[in-house]
């Protein structure tokens, strides 16, 4: 096989070390399921007395096994693993799945025994999986390469579809599965990476992401620091969804403890996933809720949703969440109202969410008109119908003509029946199999539709260029070398501007008659700085004098210089806008923080995060994202600002600290954003070196 | 009956007034439900032909009945209605449910109709549930009076239960009922309210309030507009929670087209809402997920919730839904960790939340004793235990130590289940009998468990004691009339001082030379301002100008006299922190509405709103909801402001408005708030009287 990780879901041989007929065991199950399932390649029983497992015989050694294994499990002990391991390697075998607990989830001998186990199957060139995990499924296969107990149920069967689920948790994973295959939702591929010792599930994505019949992809995961793997899956073109745990701070507390990932910033995760064009859940539920958009074929152009309805209440519902969730209730055009008009009764509604009411409903015929309507509106991406008590008679009806509306327009159609299975209970296998996914209310569908909408209108993720604007192309130097270690704000101001970016004229006094002087070099009007080494908050520390004249300015040296520091004369300048224009480290790399600066800085917390590298669209979107854009624009009467060279800025710092080493801080608040036309200066500006980070 | 509401669950006769035997008719399904259901008093189908009923006899004339009838049921056209009711009248019959439409929801001819209807029946006494509703269910008396097609299923079964839900849609409300009972919640009531042309959806609630048995109170509203009936039910001890669609400006324009209600602006809902103790659910689920909080016993004394899980998973998840729901993690004590050392294996962890692992739940004791650790813990209001895959072999030890530790501490035990229903298909039913709320995933769970602690801790809502700090009360006087129509600034500002709320000092002047001199009088520097009829932004018309001395004032009030007003001269205040105050009108009345002011008003969009009168302790809280508390603290070294004088003077101002007629709009912004012990200062102030509204 070119992709050794296919054999956790097309194995043609699979070997089951520690496999055992005791009822109680671990090692029975995947030889049970395997069975059960109807397993169609070679299942290979290892263990030491050679024992028939489940009437299969079985080996002693691997090495004694008749015909080559594309895959083997370990379900031992964990002192028994390493030797196991060391035997797949002596085996050929290419993929090893390492159930067994008792690695780096239980503390750091068991760290040190997991990185042991690692170099042994890397040294092979076997892939390893796991340790502590519970295995995975092929579908089409029939293969359950697990020991999840949701296979030992008397009415679990496993369900085919065009989706490849990848989860960290294994209990929690399994969860999610049986509760996929429970409403009918196909995961045909399903694998556990537990510890990820080795093989993590960006990795496991990515192979999915070239299985054919593969179209969507859903994992939850814990840690997010595989920035490469996260890349390669967001443009392998599929939709995907994740489920990131740990987004509070006691959540990613608990992350840290339980599998010994360090969990992201989450903000910074949540940046990527957006950026990446990767939809993220909030839990399970909603995890499986986009997984039904991916599993049907057609993607929304736009985020205009039509709703069609035969309950008022349902509609409004709708509409609630379309605007909670960021999509938009189509306008629908003149030729769709009049058509509406002629079918719905007065006390329906032919606006948009259109309640058709119960008596359309009863009429066949009319409900297809409307739907036709609604869904050949160049006006309207997608169509959400709801439904309360549906009944069984009602079903065949509503599913033919949802299904020819969704087929006809290639537009997404989907349902909200808030209302008891059992009232119709043909009709979620109908939808299913007609491709309109179905959810219990409105706001569930909708904020499934969002997702589908958000992964389908992802713009192309582009690595390389920097699409700076034109004129200043010429001027920008991204050759500037990072900030000496213990950089002060001046070394940093001068270092900017080598870079072509705008600080206040400016130098430092030695003196109170140096600082008379240079308040005249600098207008006439300045700002004097204590530059004092590790002084951050210079403003509460009483370290920054305002509107100094040449009068004022030797008794406003003596009063910084005696904080122990260098003083700074600096240019005033005039009142504007201020941003925040930061880059942090993050496991991702370098992220850009973009927004308000100064006092709302803290006071309102609105930051928008990119991964660098950004392009001038990317900084544009982040100035909007924030409460910048508004501010821009001028409040209260106040003139508009020079949005163009803040966003120029932005995209020229991103540039120079590209060629930076990995893992410094660096901060600029506020940088003034004058009237338009005017630029923007750099007010202040402290850098942490990687070293001190 | 002394409270007539409550024949729509308890009657012990029943008029069906259009019933019929035709298998498409609305009027037959009544009667069929009634006798399906086993309903035990009297069913009187009423008919001109006299025909039978399904077997039963009817009348031809409600006249005709042989005993008193305690609800009649209105199936009949429109147009036949009016009659019907006056039948009813006549009869004496206590409450009509009209289910006929045709009416309000049809426009300004059905409103006019339905207008006369409620005339007729008021004229007897006679009380009118909807028109355009679906009816209503009592189990206890197997009461059936709906036609809703939910009570035609082959598998409908009506499960008793403390709840009562009353909905104003029909469709939906019966909706949420099916997927209830499907869940196996009990309903123990249901009234659809409809159109609400007499009897409203709170007066329901109300009369279910003191129904025996009765335990808790769930509703979908699309109006919120009558603050009595709001308040009573809030006030009838019984935990509620609503779901009140038509959030978006979409959903309640939606709102509007459907039922003709006139939707309350969204935030003073979610305000009141909160104010009153009433949890605010967002869609059907979250609605009957708080229900099955409201229907166990016991009630959280805190926010402090332990998690057990057998997930690390679904732990992280559970603390991620805790910070995003306002709960806390408990922080466990010192005994309930040592004994959760003796307990949880190497690779669990004993800190919140607490992952006992696999190993543990296949020992029932040791997850007993972990279990009454936690929930022994004075530090834990709140248990959550969550599980995945269960199946049907774990379940008996599973629910046996739940309840056991929930009856023994009084504390709710609430479980997640990430899992199949069929692995283990007796757990739902034998976790609800025990009184354990079970949910799919965590963040349902810590959703509904947030709602439960809402309700369980709200404050006693005091209608009338405004408690202000004691040193003021003696200069407050409340009784200062309403501004004149059309006041301006100046007279406001009078009026305010009367009432003893600190503006600047400053006088009208009419010629520069009185300018000079008003400069002078309030302190060398001032503010000048245009006082212009109709101009509310003055700022961004160039009507204010700052910092002006004697010599300035003449060249300044000739340039806001050309404006075409008066001219205010005020004393300069300094700059302090700028709040927003506000008084409006709202269908529950006046709203007071504190936040951010100046600048920050448009930029952060950060208010808290409370319906008056209010107490210190709201207005208090009202400050530390929004970024006031933070601002009024000191930014960036800033001195702390005079919160005090704030808060006293929101208060006062709240006393003051209260004799004024409804409909007026006061916005005081900036009212700056000075460093403290320096009090606050009403910069600004405009009126709306209720006529210009």
């Amino acid at each position: 096989m070119s992709e050794p990780l296919t054999a956790l879901w097309s194995a043609r041989s699979i070997a089951v070390i520690g496999a055992s007929n005791s009822a109680s065991a671990l090692g029975r199950l995947p030889v049970e399921f395997l069975q059960r399932y109807g397993y169609k390649g070679t299942i290979v029983p290892v263990r030491p007395d050679g024992a028939d497992v489940l009437g299969i015989r079985s080996v002693r050694n691997l090495a004694d096994a008749e015909e080559p294994v594309d895959l083997a499990m370990i379900l031992l002990s964990a002192d028994r693993v390493p030797g196991a391991v060391d035997d797949c390697v002596a085996a050929g075998v290419p993929v090893v799945i390492v159930c067994s607990s008792g690695f780096a989830e239980t503390g750091t001998t068991g760290a040190v025994a997991q990185a042991e186990l690692v170099e042994r199957a890397r040294r092979g060139g076997t892939r390893l999986v796991g340790p502590n995990c519970i295995g995975s499924v092929g579908v089409t296969n029939r293969q359950v390469t697990s020991f999840s107990p949701l296979f030992s149920g008397d009415r679990t069967e496993l369900v085919d579809g065009p989706l490849g689920f990848v989860s960290q948790s294994g209990a929690l994973g399994y969860g999610a599965v049986s509760l996929a295959y429970e409403r009918g939702l196909g995961l045909g591929w399903v694998v556990n990476t537990g510890n990820e010792a080795d093989v993590n599930a960006f990795e496991v994505m990515n192979a999915l992401a070239t299985e054919p019949g593969c179209e969507g992809l859903l994992a939850y995961v814990e840690s997010l620091d595989d920035l490469d793997g996260l890349r390669a899956v967001a443009s392998s073109g599929l939709p995907v969804a994740v489920l990131k745990a740990g987004r509070s701070e006691a959540g990613a507390r608990a992350a840290a403890s339980h599998t010994g990932a360090l969990a992201a910033g989450d903000r910074v995760a949540d940046a990527a996933l957006r950026q990446l064009g990767i939809a993220r859940a909030a839990d399970v539920e909603e995890l499986l809720d986009i997984g039904e958009t991916f599993a049907q074929p057609r993607r929304p152009a736009g985020p205009r949703v039509a709703v069609v309805t035969t309950s008022g209440g349902s509609g409004i519902l709708a509409a609630d969440a379309i605007e909670q969730h960021g999509l938009e209730l189509a306008r629908l055009s003149e030729e769709t109202v009049a058509v509406l008009d002629e079918i719905v009764p007065a006390f329906g509604s032919t606006a948009n969410p259109v309640d058709v009411t119960a008596t359309v409903m009863s009429r066949p015929d009319l409900f297809d008109r409307a739907l036709s309507a609604l869904v050949d509106d160049d006006g309207v991406d997608i169509v959400l119908a709801c439904f309360c008590v549906l009944t069984g008679k009602d079903v065949d009806d509503v599913v033919t003509g949802l299904d020819g509306a969704a087929r006809r327009s290639g537009k997404p159609v989907l349902v909200a029946r808030t209302g008891a299975d059992h009232l119709a209970p043909t009709a979620s296998r109908r939808l299913r199999a007609a491709g309109i996914p179905a959810y219990p209310t409105p706001a569930r569908a909708v904020r499934a539709a969002a997702a589908l909408h958000q992964v389908s209108t992802r713009r192309e993720v582009d690595n390389t260029a920097i699409d700076s604007p034109g004129p200043t192309t010429a001027t920008m130097n991204p050759g500037v070398p990072p900030p000496a270690h213990g950089a002060g704000e001046s070394e940093l101001k001068a270092l900017l501007q080598d870079a072509g970016l705008a600080v206040p004229t400016g130098q430092l006094v030695t003196s109170g008659e140096d600082a008379r002087g240079a308040v005249g070099h600098v207008g006439g009007r300045a700002v004097l700085k204590a530059v004092v080494p590790g002084l951050t908050h210079k403003t509460e520390a009483g370290g920054v004098l305002l509107d100094i004249d040449a009068d004022t300015a030797p008794e406003a040296f003596e009063q910084l210089a005696s904080l122990g520091g260098q003083v700074l004369v600096e240019e005033l300048v005039p009142p504007g806008v201020e941003a925040l224009v930061g880059v942090t480290a993050s496991p991702l790399g370098p992220v850009l923080t973009l927004g308000p600066g100064g006092i709302l800085t803290e006071l309102v917390d609105d930051v928008a995060l990119r991964l660098l590298p950004v392009t001038t669209e990317d900084v544009e979107e982040m100035v909007d994202q924030t409460r910048l854009g508004k501010l821009l624009r001028g409040l209260r009467g106040a003139a508009p600002a020079d949005r163009a060279a803040l966003v120029e800025s932005v995209v020229r710092l991103a540039a120079v600290v590209e060629s930076w080493p990995a893992g410094f801080s660096l901060d600029l608040n506020p940088v003034t954003v004058l009237p338009e036309g005017e630029g923007v200066r750099i007010l202040d500006a402290a850098y942490i070196a990687p070293e001190d980070a």
